[in-house]
């Protein structure tokens, strides 16, 4: 019988930490004591075992714990419920790290397209792809449209909903997705581009049921999601209706309790994200740039057939930046600038141009489609 | 146009509160700089406001902002991306509380049953109703059973299936309830009691789908659910196809980065869980009894039209804190204990009648069926 080896970071004594490790294991899976258990099958294979623990800082202990996989039943709700649902409620407890063992990775495909599935789709054969987001919410469909069209002639590859525009009002969502798909055909049609219109998908099964007919009668070319919104299964469920990538975007996923690498690199990727937004270092968020690279690698690196899900560094980066950004994690990203472009004011098009540029030439395009 | 006012707990100096509040207050509306938005509706309807900056403890600042109704669509998901969506990537923010204007509270039934219906079916006319949960998970459909009728036997209303039970090979969802009810269908004909099985719900939506066709076929009388893992919006549509009360379990809540009254108590009952389960003070979770009871009284206070949301103190708790449990949450409560009566063993019969008739004399049995 297969287990997870899940690692958590538990803050104690040294004195404390057996007692404390062993109690989590025990909530982590059969949840009461374990004596009264008189399975032997139930203690054999059910229960969790406390595999290692060892002081990594003063008063934190990283435990690592080996859970029977026959607990989840397959399916990565519940995982994630035997993984982090009860520790969730205890502030002493960040889970940081899991291995997921092969009849468990058996059930899933990972990212359909991934990375290089998103290449194709944008003609970007070998360099670094862009992206930028529309916003503010508030505005109208035809402005919305409007930004998207100047995004997608200065050359952007993908142009997505800002995370928080929903199906409001002021901007229905199936009025929306008509409008800036109407405007990312004309822009490549007048631009020879490939650029693609992501808009933002939300709500509860019969909202995305809806949002789904839209997507597919519009012929819309990506999506982006939220899984933690949307609930982990319910987002997989999307991934597997879509005939085109999902970009997934890291809303309410906290910000350390569930290490990023894992929540938003590993987890996401499993449940077929092509694309990760996270965000990057030195901007408005708080992550450091070894959490960062570790979230890119994690989402990159080689792991069973599952594809690459690409890296999207983003919240509060500029046009300035982009150097560093392709330094830091090369040319298998996908850089993602809004709010800087918008700040250009009139000087838009200008801006995103140069965004365009710069990536282009510092990720080098040797392979590129003519625009 | 109406605004929610929403509190945050924001960590920063003084000095930087001011610039510290406004950033949050653009990254949970429009997501860029004001400068340069154009429209007037955006800035003047759209964009949140800061309404106050308080310094509660040292470095610590209770920061309020108006969020406007309208981004949120009146849709559950979104309402939450937008109170927590990006700045639960941020360590230094926490969601206190929030004031739900009335024209979105108004597109919200609530619970449709609350307190006053789980009294009526268990038949608890004034008492404190009684709960545990059959538990370890990997024993096999007909040991659950057995169980959950000696449990029922023993008087206890509502015996629900542990969260971490959810459609393992082991214990399949459909062969379980089938086995469970037909438990409490006897232990009920052999004690004229009205105790309810509530089985467990998980998954994505096409799981959820097939486990409400087992509810209704097989006549369920309550369900458990797990609004974190489900997603916020699915588990409210869950609610909408119940004809049964659900009882929410806080998995994957997070400890404190959303107040738990606000959260557990609020948000839940407006979603319509009929009762919500929460890990009591002095137990293995780390809520303080203030905590505990401001989320008591959040699901059960007064509030527009909505239906009480039963407290379900748990996590920990013993028949020997009945008596407190009761003299802290009064009779309109649902007492749930779960290991301890487990822990037992032979003497599980005689314990959990013991819880029974402790919480029936504690909290008066004027009105009650005959058992």
């Amino acid at each position: 019988m297969s287990r997870f080896h899940a690692v958590y970071h538990v803050r104690c004594t040294a004195a404390e930490v057996a007692s404390r490790a062993q109690a989590l294991a025990l909530d982590q899976s059969v949840e009461m004591p374990l004596a009264p258990i008189t399975s032997g099958y139930v203690r054999d294979e059910i229960v969790a075992r406390v595999e290692g623990c060892a002081e990594i800082a003063p008063g934190v202990h990283a435990v690592t714990l080996a859970l029977a996989t026959a607990t989840t039943g397959g399916e990565i709700g519940q995982a994630m419920n035997m993984l982090f649902g009860n520790c969730s409620l205890q502030d002493d407890v960040t889970l940081v790290d899991v291995a997921l063992p092969d009849d468990f990775l058996a059930g899933f495909a990972g990212p359909r397209f991934g990375l290089a599935g998103m290449r194709r789709i944008v003609g970007a054969a070998s360099r670094a792809m862009t992206m930028t987001a529309l916003k503010p919410q508030g505005l109208p469909p035809a402005e919305l449209a409007a930004l998207c069209e100047t995004f997608a002639r200065a050359g952007i590859d993908i142009v997505k909903d800002d995370h928080g525009i929903a199906n409001q009002a002021y901007s229905p969502f199936a009025a929306r997705v008509a409008a800036c798909q109407a405007a990312m055909r004309r822009a490549n049609a007048a631009s020879g581009g490939r650029g693609v219109y992501a808009p933002s998908l939300s709500g509860g099964p019969r909202q995305l049921r809806e949002q789904l007919r839209v997507v597919r009668e519009e012929g819309v070319g990506m999506v982006l999601a939220c899984p933690m919104l949307l609930g982990l299964a319910c987002f997989a469920e999307l991934v597997d209706e879509l005939a085109c990538p999902v970009l997934a975007h890291p809303a309410l996923g906290g910000a350390s309790r569930i290490a990023p690498p894992l929540l938003f690199g590993r987890l996401f990727r499993l449940l077929g994200a092509d694309a990760t937004i996270f965000p990057n270092y030195g901007g408005r968020f708080s992550y450091s740039r070894a959490t960062c690279e570790a979230l890119a690698h994690a989402g990159r690196a080689p792991w069973r057939e599952f594809r690459a899900c690409t890296p999207v560094p983003a919240g509060g980066m500029s046009v300035e930046r982009v150097a560093e950004m392709i330094e830091v994690y090369g040319a298998d990203v996908c850089l993602l600038i809004g709010g800087n472009l918008l700040a250009a004011g009139a000087d838009l098009p200008a801006r995103s141009r140069a965004f365009v540029d710069t990536v282009h030439r510092l990720s080098r395009v040797n392979e590129e489609i003519p625009r």
